[in-house]
C-alpha cells in the first residue's frame, strides 16, 4: 500500500499542484486549461450545477473525462464533484457514450446524428433526475464534451437549458512533431523533445501526457511525433516497446500516436536488399511490422511518410511512384484501421535556375495530380498549403483543388520556421483561415479548401489539417507565450474552420490571461495584426519571406533563394523583380489552378498586390493596385512593419499589472527584440533594394540614418572593421569587433542638444560566446550586458544583430560615449552602430 | 583590466538587477526600497528635476548616497542621472556636508542647528546653478537626505520649494542580532544568520551589505551583530580580522557594528586566572583587547553585555555590581568613542514561588535603581521595555523613569518571540507607541518614555532605540511580508517617536506593495488592528501571553509559567487570577513607579483592565470596567479574536491581483495558518479556565463544539489514542497516532443535511517528521498533503497544531469520511479532531 500511495501523492501534487496547494504559477505550462477561479459574482452563476458526476464508461478516456471535469470545477468553482459510477438520489452531470445513456435515459436522442468526436451536451432525466448530460457516438466525444463544457464556465456562459451539438468540420485532426531520436526538434524553437532524448524515449513521459491533455482540449486526435525525416531506427523491434509507452501516455486523451518512416526501411531496417514497394518481399516486411506494432500499440495511427524529397529515399529508386509507395504500407496497415500521411512536398531541389521554366511551385501538382484516383482509402495526401513551403505569404497550392479520387489533409505549420521562430509576434490564424477560405472552384458551386480537404467536396471517406506543432521541454511549450494561440487556433480551426479568427483569439486571451476586456481587446488586436506585420517587413507583394533560405530560415538573406537549384527565386535584378509564373510568358504554374482561378493568377492586373511578385516580374516602377509604386511600395511596407511593431511594445506595456509578472516580463522582452529585429529586417530590405534599383524612396527613409553612428565610424581602442557578408546585414555592411581577450572600446562625442535621450546599441549576439558589454558616458557607467542570447547564429550577421536599448539619459553636447566589450570564445563583442533618439515624453 | 571588469558586471548584475533586466522578481528581498516604476502622471511631476547630481564628499558613505539616489531615480523615474564630482554648467542635486558646501555656496544656513545625523533638504544657489541640495553636518547624514528624498519620490511628495530640515530624536538607533556563531539565530525565525555559518563570520557578506542599506534608510545607526549569550570566542585575535569584514561591509552605509561580549572573557580567552572587574589585569586585558579591535575597525561601536542573567557569568561572581562591570570595559572603549550597553535584564531565574512577595518584574528596578549616577558617561542602560520579557502586554518598566544620572535606551522587539513569531500577524509600533508615549512622572512636567530614553528630561549626553531585529537568510528577511514593517516601523520610530502608527503603516505599504488607495487601506487597517488582536486571543488583560515560557515562546503553555523559578506567574486557581503586585498585599512592584503611577496601578479600581491580572489577583467573577466579568472576558476576546483572525484571510483575499502573487500567496498561507492556530490557542485557554473556575461561558462558546468529530471518537484502523499533555493542548485532551509504517485509516459518517460543506482537518506538523495524508468521502479523495511545515516543535501539542481545510465539499448524509495517515520518523501522522463547517455564500 505504501509505495503506490505515495505515488498516488506524487502525481497528484504533480497534477493537481494548482488546487492542492492554490499556487498558480503563471509559468504558461497549463496553456488556456488553467481554470482560473472564477470571480464571486461570475461563480454565483453556476451555484446550481449538479454536485455530483456519473461516469458510466469504463475506459481510460472516461477515467480522464471525470478527472478532468473535477478538476476544471474544483480551480474554477472551488468545489469537488461526488464521482461515482452510478446515478445518485439527486440531480448529476452524466457522461457518457449514446449507448452507454440508452438503459438510463431511453428516450434521449440528439436532433442531428452525432458523427465520430462529436458530442452533445443537453439536460434530460436520467434514472429520474434531472441532470446535465455529455453524450458523445464515442468515448472521445465524451471527453471533447467535457473539455467543451468547461470551456463554457471558464467563458463565464450560460449553462441553462444547455442543449448543443458540436460536430468536427473533418475527421483528420492532427499534430505532427519534428523531433529527431536524439532530443533535438527540427524547426523547434521551445527547447528538446519532450519524446525523445539520447536516442530513446524519454523515461519520464508527464510532459507527453500534458501535450496530449492540451491537445484533446482543442479537439486534436491524432499524434505524428517524429520527424518527417525520419530516422529508420524508430522502426527496429527494440524500439516499438518505447513507442508504445508514448502511446500509453497519448491514449487516455484519445490522442492516437504515430510516427514517420524511411521509406528504405525495409532495406535499412528489415535487411532486405531492396525497399521497391512492388517487391512481395518489401510488402510482406510492412506487414509484418505493422502486425507487430498493432500488437504493441492497438490504436496506433499510422505513418507519415516524407519520399524523395529533399534527399530522401523514395519509390523513384525504383522507378516507382508515390502510389505504389503509399499503397504497400497502407496495404499493411488497413486491416488495423492504421494510414498513410503521404507528403506531397515533393520537388527537384536541384533545378537549373538559369531556365526561366523551371518552377519548384508546379512540383507537388506535377508529382501527384496524375496519380489521383491511384491510391487506396487508407492514404491521404498531406499537402502543405502553399506550393513552395510555408512562407508569410503564398497563394493555395493548386493540389489541394485538383485531386478529386484521393484523401487529402492539409498541412499548417504552427511552429514559426519561417514566421518569426517564436521570437517575433505572428498569429496565423487570419493566414489559415484565408487559405481555407479560398474558393478553389474545383467544381460547381463553391469549394473553398476548407471543404476541400475535409473530403466534402469529392465526398471522400476521410481527410482534413495537419499542424506541425513542435512544442519542446519550454516550460511554456512554444517559447513565445502568445505563440500557444497559434496552437490553440490550428485546434479550433480543425474544429470548425468556420471560426472567426478574433474570437479565437479572444478566447484564447481570456483562458490563458484573463478576462478583463481592456486586456483582452489589447491582445486581440495585436494578435490580429501580427501576421500582416511580420509581412510587411520581412518581403511583401508575394516575394515570400525573404529569408536566409539555406541556413537559420530566420532573418534575412536576400539573395540565399537566387542563382541555386532549391527554387525560391524571387529574380530580382535592376530593374525588376518577381517570377513571371503565367502561361502566357512564364512557368505555367498558374494554369495548374481550375481555369477561373488560373484567370485570376495569369493576368498582371488581376492578380491582387499581395500575390503580384509570386505571379508576375515587374519593373521597380509598376504601379500597384494601391496606386504606389513596386519599389515605394516595399520601403513604405517595410518602415511602416517596423513601426507597427514597435507599437506592440507600447500596447503591451499597457498590460502592466493587469497580468501576472511573470508572463508579462516574459512577452515585453520578447517584443521589444522584435522591435529591434524588425528594424534589422527593414534595413536589410530597403537597403538592398535601394541598392539594386537605384531608385530612391520619395519618403527620404531608405538609405537616410540620421541618428545613427556607425561603429566602424567611432575612436576604436582594440576594435577592428570588419566586412559583412552579405552587406545588407549590417548597418553600411560593416561591423566592429575585438580580437584581444582583455576587451576593446568605441567612443564618440555627443554633439546634439542637451536632454533626455535613448540610445540604441545595435550588436550582435552569436550563440557561439557570451560577451560582455558596457556603455558610459564620460566616465560613468550607464548600463552593462552580457550577450547571452541563444539566437540562431554563429557569426555577424541580421540573424545576430540584436539592440540593447538604454533610456532615459541626460546627454550633453561634447560628452563622450564609449561601448567596452570583451569578446568571449568565438563571439567577439562585435557592434554594428548606435542611435540616439530623444526621449519620448 | 579583464577581472575586475567581470567583478564588476557580476557585482552590477546583482545589485542593480532591477534595473539592468528591469525584472522585478517580489520576493520581498528589497524590503521598501524597490523603487518600482511610477505611473507615466505621477513621474510627470518630477520632469524638472536636474539631470545632474554632484557629491562635494569623497567617502565611502558619500559614494553610496550618490549610488543609492542614482539607483532610486534610474528606478522610480526611469532616468540615469549624470554623476561628477563638480558642479556642472546647469542646475544640480548637490550631496555634501555643511562643511564641505561653505565654499560653493557660503550663504547657506539651515534654520535650526544640524545635529549629527540630521539632514537638511533645500534648494539655492550653488555655483551659480539653482541646485536641490542635500546637506548635513555629517556624511552619514546626507545620505540619510538622500533616502528622504527618493522616499518623497516614491510616496508621490512634491518636491518644488523644498525645505525641510529633519533631526533624530535620539543618537542611539540601534539593531541587535541575536546571531551565534554556528549560524543560528536565537529567537529568529526567518533562516539562518546573515553573518555567521559554523563558527565563523560568512565568506559571502552580500546579505550584510544589503541589511545594512535596509537600516541606512530608516536611520539605525549601529547593529550589534551577535547573540547577547555571547560566545567568549567572538574576542580571539583571530576571529576580529573577521568582525573587521563585517564592520567593512556596514560602513559604507553608517551602521557601527558592535558585539556582544561574555564578561568572563578576560579568563575565557585572555587567560587571566580572574575577570574581576576590579582587578587591574582585568582592565589592561580589556584595554589591550578594545585597542587591538579599533585598530582593525576605526568605527567600531561597542560591546553589548548580558550578565548576571539567565546563567551568565556577571559581576556578581566576585561581588561586584554592574557599575563595576560596565566601567572597567567602558573605560576601555573612552579613548575610541565606543560605548558600553549593558542590559538591565537581571534576574532570579530561581525565585521561590510559594513566597508571594517574590516578584521577578521588581529586578531590573531593583538591581539598577541603587546604582544611578555610578555609571560612566560612554555607558548606556539597555532596559526592556516591560519589567518580564517582551510579552504582548506590560506596563512600562519603571527603571525607565528611575535613572536619571544615568544613560538609557529602551528595548523593542522587533523579532516576533512572543507575539506569533512571524506566522501569525502582528504589527508592533502601536504598542511601541503606548509605551514611548507613556508619561513616567519622573519629573516635573510630562516624562514620557520618549523624552527619558532619548535623555531630554535628564539632559544625558546620549540614549535612545534598540531593536531585536533578528532578520535572517530568508529572502524576505523576517519570513512574513507583512513582519518588515515591524523593522520599518522601529526605525521610523527611532528617528521620530512622534509619527503615528497608522502613518507609519500606510507608508511602508505603499513603498513595499503600491499606492492603490483601498489595498493601502486594507493593510493598514490589517497592521493596526492585529497586536490587539494577537493579544486577545493569546491570553489578555495582562496576564501576559499563556504561552509556553519554557521552550518554543510560540504556542499556549498556561500552567508552564507556573510552579517553577521563572517569576512569570499568573497565579491562577480556581478562584481567581493575577499577580498581586500591590504594595497594600502584593510584592510592591507598583511603589517602584513615581508616586502618580503607583497609585494608578496600587488600586484594582484605578489599574486599566488591559493590565488587571499583571498588577492584582482577583476573582473570575470580578466586574471589568467593560461591564464584563473576567471569566466572560476570557472567553469573549478569544473568540472574537479567532474570528478576527480568521478575517484577516478574508480582507486579504480581496486583495488578490492587486499585488504581485508571489508575495500574495505567501501572505495568504500565513493568515490561513493564523486563522488556525487562533483557534487553537482560543480553545487552549478558554477550556482551561472553564475546567479550572467552573464557571459556565455565558455566551455559550466555550467547550462547545457541535461542528467538531474528534479524532478518537472515529472508527480507528490502525491509529491509536494518545493522552495529550498539557491536555488544553488538544481537543478533549486526546489526539490518534499511527505506529504502523504502511498507515492508518480514521473514519466517520456524515450524518448532517445535504449540502456545501467545508472541511476543517486539525493535525499536528512536527518538525521531525513529514506525515502525509489524504481525505476520502467515501472512496473519492478529494485531498492530500503532505505535512512538511517546519513549526517549532517535535511532539503533539499546541505548538504543531494546525488545519487543513478542504473548501467546497458536497457532503450527503451517510457518506464515510475517511482520513488516512502515513507516519515518517519520529511524527506519526497525529490527528487532533475534524470540523465541519457548511460552506460560505
Amino acid at each position: 500500500m505504501n509505495c503506490r500511495w505515495i505515488v498516488a501523492i506524487i502525481a497528484a501534487l504533480l497534477f493537481v499542484g494548482g488546487h492542492v496547494d492554490d499556487l498558480r504559477a503563471e509559468t504558461g505550462h497549463e496553456g488556456w486549461l488553467r481554470y482560473a477561479p472564477l470571480e464571486r459574482l461570475a461563480a454565483q452563476k453556476y451555484q446550481t450545477l449538479p454536485a455530483s458526476v456519473v461516469v458510466l464508461g469504463d475506459s481510460e478516456i472516461s477515467g480522464v473525462a471525470q478527472e478532468e471535469l473535477l478538476r476544471g470545477v474544483r480551480g474554477m468553482l472551488g468545489r469537488t464533484l461526488r464521482a461515482g459510477k452510478t446515478q445518485p438520489k439527486e440531480n448529476a452531470i452524466v457522461l457518457g457514450t449514446l449507448a452507454e445513456l440508452r438503459a438510463a435515459a431511453p428516450g434521449l436522442r440528439p436532433s442531428s446524428e452525432l458523427r465520430e468526436d462529436g458530442f452533445w451536451l443537453t439536460t434530460g432525466n436520467v434514472g429520474g433526475f434531472h441532470s446535465l448530460i455529455i453524450t458523445a457516438a464515442n468515448e472521445r466525444g465524451v471527453l471533447y464534451g467535457v473539455f467543451a463544457l468547461l470551456n463554457k464556465i471558464a467563458l463565464d456562459e450560460t449553462l441553462t437549458s444547455l442543449n448543443e451539438v458540436q460536430q468536427p468540420f473533418a475527421p483528420i485532426r492532427w499534430v505532427d512533431q519534428w523531433d529527431n531520436l536524439d532530443g533535438r526538434i527540427e524547426r523547434g524553437y521551445a527547447g528538446r523533445s519532450i519524446f525523445f532524448e539520447n536516442g530513446s524515449v524519454r523515461a519520464d513521459l508527464t510532459r507527453v501526457r500534458d501535450y496530449a491533455r492540451l491537445l484533446a482540449s482543442i479537439g486534436i486526435n491524432g499524434c505524428a511525433i517524429n520527424n518527417v525525416n525520419a530516422d529508420p531506427r524508430i522502426l527496429e523491434d527494440s524500439f516499438l516497446p518505447q513507442l508504445a509507452r508514448i502511446a500509453d501516455a497519448f491514449r487516455p486523451w484519445g490522442v492516437r500516436m504515430s510516427i514517420s518512416v524511411d521509406l528504405g526501411s525495409p532495406k535499412l531496417v528489415g535487411g532486405l536488399d531492396t525497399f521497391d514497394p512492388l517487391d512481395a518481399r518489401v510488402a510482406e516486411w510492412w506487414r509484418t511490422k505493422v502486425d507487430e506494432i498493432y500488437r504493441l500499440i492497438p490504436d496506433f495511427g499510422g505513418f507519415v511518410v516524407k519520399a524523395d524529397s529533399e534527399g530522401r529515399l523514395g519509390p523513384s529508386t525504383y522507378k516507382r511512384t508515390p502510389s505504389d509507395a503509399a499503397n504497400v504500407i497502407a496495404h499493411a496497415l488497413k486491416p488495423h484501421g492504421g494510414l498513410v500521411f503521404y507528403r506531397a512536398f515533393v520537388y527537384n531541389h536541384h533545378l537549373d535556375w538559369r531556365d526561366p521554366k523551371n518552377d519548384r511551385a508546379k512540383a507537388a501538382y506535377d508529382n501527384f495530380h496524375p496519380l489521383d484516383g491511384k491510391f487506396d482509402d487508407n492514404v491521404i495526401i498531406q499537402v502543405k498549403y502553399g506550393p513552395i513551403d510555408f512562407q508569410a505569404r503564398e497563394p493555395v497550392s493548386p493540389l489541394l483543388g485538383a485531386l478529386q479520387k484521393t484523401n487529402e489533409a492539409i498541412e499548417l505549420q504552427i511552429t514559426q520556421e519561417y514566421t518569426g521562430q517564436q521570437r517575433h509576434l505572428c498569429f496565423l490564424p487570419p493566414m489559415w483561415k484565408e487559405v481555407l477560405d479560398f474558393d478553389m472552384h474545383a467544381a460547381d458551386g463553391r469549394t473553398p479548401v476548407r471543404d476541400l480537404v475535409a473530403g466534402k467536396t469529392f465526398h471522400r471517406p476521410t481527410g482534413g489539417f495537419v499542424g506541425i506543432a513542435n512544442v519542446g521541454l519550454d516550460a511554456n511549450w512554444l517559447a513565445h507565450p502568445l505563440a500557444m494561440a497559434n496552437l490553440y487556433g490550428f485546434g479550433r480551426l480543425a474544429w470548425d474552420p468556420n471560426l472567426n479568427p478574433r474570437a479565437i483569439a479572444e478566447e484564447w486571451t481570456r483562458l490563458t490571461f484573463g478576462s478583463d476586456p481592456s486586456m483582452v481587446r489589447t491582445i486581440a488586436d495585436m494578435q490580429l495584426s501580427s501576421w500582416q506585420v511580420y509581412e510587411s517587413y520581412t518581403g511583401p507583394l508575394g516575394a515570400q519571406t525573404l529569408t536566409d533560405i539555406l541556413g537559420s530560415h530566420y532573418g534575412p538573406g536576400i539573395e540565399s533563394s537566387e542563382q541555386n537549384g532549391w527554387g525560391q527565386w524571387h529574380r530580382a535584378d535592376h530593374q525588376g523583380i518577381g517570377m513571371d509564373r503565367s502561361l502566357a510568358t512564364g512557368t505555367g504554374y498558374a494554369t495548374q489552378y481550375s481555369l477561373p482561378v488560373a484567370k485570376l493568377y495569369e493576368s498582371v492586373a488581376t492578380t491582387p498586390d499581395e500575390l503580384l511578385l509570386f505571379f508576375h516580374h515587374v519593373p521597380y516602377t509598376y504601379v500597384l493596385h494601391s496606386g504606389k509604386t513596386v519599389i515605394q511600395h516595399i520601403y513604405d511596407s517595410h518602415y511602416e512593419g517596423a513601426e507597427r511593431a514597435a507599437g506592440y511594445v507600447q500596447q503591451w506595456k499597457l498590460l502592466q499589472g493587469h497580468i501576472d509578472d511573470e508572463r508579462y516580463q516574459s512577452v515585453l522582452a520578447r517584443l521589444e527584440y522584435q522591435a529591434g529585429h524588425a528594424i534589422v529586417w527593414r534595413d536589410a530590405i530597403c537597403n538592398y533594394f535601394l541598392a539594386l534599383s537605384g531608385v530612391p524612396d520619395t519618403r527620404g527613409h531608405a538609405g537616410n540614418f540620421p541618428d545613427r553612428i556607425e561603429a566602424e565610424a567611432m575612436q576604436l581602442q582594440g576594435y577592428v572593421p570588419v566586412e559583412v557578408t552579405p552587406r545588407e546585414n549590417a548597418s553600411a555592411g560593416r561591423a566592429i569587433e575585438c580580437l584581444q581577450a582583455q576587451g576593446c572600446a568605441a567612443t564618440f562625442r555627443f554633439t546634439r542638444n542637451p536632454g533626455w535621450y535613448e540610445l540604441d546599441v545595435q550588436y550582435f549576439d552569436q550563440n557561439n560566446g557570451e560577451s560582455r558589454f558596457r556603455v558610459l558616458v564620460n566616465d560613468q557607467v550607464v548600463d552593462q550586458w552580457v550577450a547571452n542570447d541563444q539566437l540562431p547564429a554563429t557569426k555577424i550577421g541580421a540573424d545576430s544583430s540584436t539592440r540593447r536599448r538604454i533610456t532615459g539619459l541626460a546627454l550633453r553636447p561634447g560628452d563622450q560615449i564609449r561601448i567596452e566589450g570583451i569578446p568571449d570564445r568565438e563571439e567577439h563583442a562585435p557592434l554594428d552602430y548606435v542611435e540616439i533618439h530623444p526621449s519620448p515624453e
